[in-house]
């Protein structure tokens, strides 16, 4: 019988740039992991810690930004660091842009983000390579746990946000069934399982928003932790010419 | 501290239409639920106690799903299921049919299955009301847990699935945090939680495809726990108005 189990690690101090990460999280995780175990991070220490981080006085905004934040009620320079962490808009209305990062993620506002920011005029953005990052700290942790860095996204058709992953090292990303079947032969329907994205959203139902508990622990997914660190988050994603929501 | 746990109940018999699933599950769980655990139900073993199986004998496919059989290269009386199932298609290109159930969820093939289907020309479609099943499932089960039922999802960008809450009994299926703010007054970005949808991805963490162990117990949710039954799955369902990616 398998069994889940989750936790917090405690508390970290505020994460500046230049800060050594891996090392802050081992201090809070003391002997607490151990391989085996998937240590999910927030994103957003893993940007600060990188100096993934804008400060919007350096920002001069195009005529694109300034036309796009006139029509949704925005601070043009915030839009620009948008459309600068975009590949594309997939959707700009209604005051909510839909874009597709550098990195392939389709997220509301290219994953740019003001709250929980270091300054009243600063930005947070997504860490420039994810899966790089989720290898670091998984080489430099303590117990060698598999790493999943998450974000909060929304979702096409559903309310709310989930966590997903955004960087993964260890962890098998996607459990493929595809081509097994069932007792009677019939190919089984569900059978590419986002492992990664489950185990963010597993974690995230024990952390607190406003806490400074960026770091769980995810313990029960040793039949998906590999001893390479596999393909990544980028594995979760699908590419554009596959997908049926592209640019509609 | 927050601690999360998910472990399956043991295995159900197969379950046949006209069964008591709560009987059954009961049996499965002993005295494992107390009030405060999340049950997580596959939505499968709903269907089939509720007889929500379509027998392909009877179906008497109409042109439209005769020509959108032909393009996808299925059987038409199994299109012509997808289309009783559907309000409408959102896409069917390249063999996929993504389509807005009459519940209203966004999903492939209007959650229509054949895999684990009771015979070779019978099909599994959603139960008739997932939150009516999941409160008639609470009520009748020792220690009254809350109750979700849960099925895999695809997701518009990312490859794979992850179960998400098509029912929901007694668990609050959004925590809504808009309007709260960071520790610096801005505004939170991730501000409304689809606990329901990562309570049914936790559990399914904890389940094998192709066991029967369709019932997951989660322990440690005890502060999403509502004594009344709340507003259910449908509360996760995006207005079609509101949405960006309604039909593109």
């Amino acid at each position: 019988m398998s069994r889940l189990e989750a936790w917090p690690l405690p508390a970290l101090p505020e994460v500046r740039p230049g800060d050594d990460l891996a090392a802050l999280i081992a201090v809070a995780a003391g002997d607490a992991l151990r391989g085996g175990d998937v240590l999910v991070v927030a994103h957003k220490v893993v940007s600060k810690a990188e100096g993934a981080i804008v400060d919007l006085a350096g920002v001069a905004p195009t005529d694109r930004a300034r036309e796009l934040a006139a029509e949704a009620h925005k601070d043009p320079r915030h839009v620009q660091v948008v459309l600068d962490e975009s590949a594309e808009l997939v959707r700009a209305e209604r005051g909510v842009f839909i874009a597709r990062t550098r990195h392939g993620f389709v997220c509301a506002n290219a994953g740019v983000d003001a709250s929980n920011a270091p300054g009243p005029d600063t930005l947070v953005v997504l860490p420039r390579d994810p899966d790089v990052s989720a290898r670091g700290l998984r080489a430099a942790l303590p117990g060698r746990p598999a790493v999943v860095i998450a974000d909060s996204f929304g979702r096409a058709w559903r309310n709310g946000q989930v966590e997903v992953a955004i960087g993964v090292a260890g962890l098998r990303p996607l459990e493929d069934w595809r081509g097994r079947r069932d007792s009677a032969g019939r190919e089984l329907r569900a059978t590419w399982i986002a492992v990664a994205d489950q185990a963010a959203a597993a974690a995230d139902l024990v952390r607190d928003k406003d806490s400074r508990e960026p770091a769980v622990v995810v313990r029960g997914l040793e039949r998906h932790v590999t001893d390479d660190d596999g393909p990544g988050a980028a594995a979760l994603l699908r590419p554009p010419a596959e997908d049926l929501f592209g640019r509609g």
